[in-house]
């Protein structure tokens, strides 16, 4: 996986062949070929790899306040992709074209999205400051979308050491600190739920089953 | 222009060749390279008439609040390029992937986001409650980023008619307009600020030279 990634740095995911990957590798095509059918698998494997580690580092998170737990499971994320963030970014057009076997936001790819999804549920009920478990799994769907989000900007962010990801993920804990009591009001807890419910489809939540009208403000 | 997204809808944007385009659009090879060197020129000039239809959209929009404004130069958007829906998938990854020549953030591509945001600071200022000068530009900054963000998801969006977006955007508009009123708040004001003064860089807004201690909250 990780001679998959110097060469997607190197070439590109187009150019970059099952061949290149081997002798990077320093593996036979043969055996290359015995784990990985096609260059979309490995991708697919990487994509559960990345996953994984999210889950390791989050269940290694201390408790406490949500906004702090966010913000140092971003961190981990990116901190730990850093050395690849070229790889990523030359893997980045074929992960969201849509229809793509590696999309992220495709079918073939839709467990790992229920994973991490997951992971950013454990993120919020691990919180010192938790909310109930309805809006808990509704935070969980709106963080693992923002989430998305940072590491989209994080890949576009030519600024030295992509300090404006750096000041956008203080930023973020900043506002949620700041807002987390308006989480209690019916007004923001039912806009929360309604936006988890238009987006829930698409991240891996739960299924777009109840109207927002029928939704009980959580708090 | 319109020969080259059905191409990029039929063949992708790494496939499809300046001869393939001049074919689809009925004329000679000389003539295609006449006014377009590279393909790449060709989706340079594809992004300047979005920007302009753009702008004649929101010219067009009646005085409004400024939430429904929004929702009508996002609708009128997304309402013409849905024809090309699947030709923007393709040319998706290429746009979005930094260092590409038509990397829809890159350098090249600048003059391009700077028009489009002067677009949405027309929406702002033309809004029947617009918010004074200051903040209307920190408004814009971060409409125009939530208007990429929606393009992204109506383009991943694989519910029927793209419904989901549909529900994203009455959203967006009854979150803006319940909560516009907040803008007056110095908290929330001073959140918008720094927000803009993160993203500018990279939306085409005003350098980042003021720290967000010294922004005066506008409202």
């Amino acid at each position: 996986l990780d001679a998959t990634l110097r060469l997607f740095a190197g070439k590109g995911f187009q150019a970059a062949t099952m061949r290149d990957i081997a002798a990077e590798a320093g593996c036979s095509l043969g055996l290359a070929y015995r784990y990985f059918a096609r260059k979309e698998d490995l991708v697919l494997a990487l994509y559960e790899r990345l996953a994984r580690e999210l889950e390791e580092e989050v269940a290694a998170l201390p408790p406490a306040p949500l906004a702090e737990r966010f913000e140092r499971a971003l961190r981990a994320d990116l901190g730990r992709i850093a050395p690849y963030r070229h790889a990523f970014a030359a893997l980045f057009g074929v992960a969201m074209t849509p229809g793509s076997d590696v999309a992220v936001l495709g079918e073939r790819v839709a467990h790992v999205r229920a994973r991490v999804r997951n992971v950013f549920l454990s993120v919020v009920t691990g919180a010192t400051d938790a909310p109930r478990p309805r809006q808990a799994d509704d935070l969980a769907t709106v963080l693992y979308a923002a989430h998305l989000g940072v590491v989209l900007f994080w890949l576009q962010d030519t600024s030295p050491n992509q300090r404006a990801t750096d000041d956008l993920l203080v930023f973020a804990r900043d506002l949620m600190s700041r807002f987390r009591p308006a989480l209690r009001l019916p007004p923001v807890a039912k806009s929360l739920a309604r936006l988890a419910v238009i987006i829930g489809p698409m991240f891996g939540g739960r299924a777009a089953v109840v109207s927002p009208d029928n939704e009980t403000p959580a708090g």
